[in-house]
């Protein structure tokens, strides 16, 4: 498109997002272009605030406005029980589904050796201490259900061992290959009520 | 999710972007929360210029970066042929073609009583004071090739016949009720080139 440099940059910052295409990024552009003023401002100014007001909570790694996170500050919910998560979008997938009371551990990834992803890239170690610190009984494994998820949960299944935790996975309920980010909250719940206890 | 505002005032505001629902909205969002500062930025700052940097054409009504707009300054585009189109989108689909070198005019939408777009929430009066300056031979109608582009193209056509100006209609080479905009451009460009034309 000639004529306008700022409608072909916002193309380009738009193409950058996942599954968003040439063709979509056009039509946002120009869809954003006969927008309100203040439609457009308003997704400006969310997106800058998103990395100014978010920030990681010291306990579980979870994002949010502040830390600890309302989750970890949260008296009523289980400190005995911690949902151990690849990221925060698999957290807040988890708090939808309304069926788990304890807190969480956000790894930040999982396992994946081919992008340079090893344990020390992920909050393992910041699990390990957790558990070590005494208050955890039983710790959910709630990586996805696929190739790196399942590694990972394994990896952290062995390294958990000594410590004598009760160590489950999350249920097959959810289908094989698929996303806890993009399931549907009952899948997700029913996954977390049939845990079972970790071993290979 | 709850623990951060930030995110949530994302969602909502990229829940008001066409094609967009709960989950993509949710995905783009955690995907920018993990992606660098810079990409955000960029985008942020894509946004806001996006209105800032974005001036009509007095001649064509583009949408573009100055006025009159690169086509309507150009010299080498024949004056003589202007073709109508709705929306920029659909110019910058057009153009993309690269089948048609004459000028354009952007009507800004098509009539539909429904939705109160009547003849005087289009560019049609500045269309007639156009060809009756004189310059213009033939006019292209290019709206979209359903109900209401072509009751638009009609009311246009019926409108500039007593200026005795050739009227034609891009031809339906494009599949019917499709959108130029997300039409290839071997398609937009074959209905360019077969326009007959027009009469009732």
């Amino acid at each position: 498109m000639r004529g306008s440099p700022a409608i072909d940059r916002l193309i380009d910052s738009l193409k950058r997002l996942p599954g968003i295409g040439d063709k979509s990024a056009a039509r946002l552009a120009f869809f954003l272009l006969g927008a309100p003023d203040r439609l457009v401002a308003e997704l400006a100014d969310a997106l800058t605030r998103l990395k100014q007001e978010t920030v990681m909570c010291e306990e579980c790694f979870n994002l949010g406005d502040r830390s600890p996170c309302p989750i970890c500050a949260d008296d009523r919910r289980d400190p005995s029980l911690v949902c151990v998560v690849e990221e925060p979008a698999d957290l807040a997938a988890i708090e939808k589904s309304g069926s788990f009371r304890g807190r969480y551990h956000v790894l930040g990834g999982t396992l994946s050796p081919l992008d340079g992803m090893g344990p020390g890239e992920l909050r393992i170690a910041e699990l390990e201490r957790r558990v070590r610190s005494g208050r955890i009984q039983e710790v959910i494994l709630a990586t996805n259900p696929n190739a790196e998820g399942d590694a990972t949960a394994h990896f952290i299944g062995d390294r958990l061992q000594e410590t004598g935790v009760l160590v489950s996975r999350i249920a097959y309920g959810m289908p094989l290959g698929g996303d806890l980010e993009y399931a549907d909250h009952v899948t997700v719940g029913r996954s977390l009520e049939n845990r079972r206890k970790f071993s290979d």
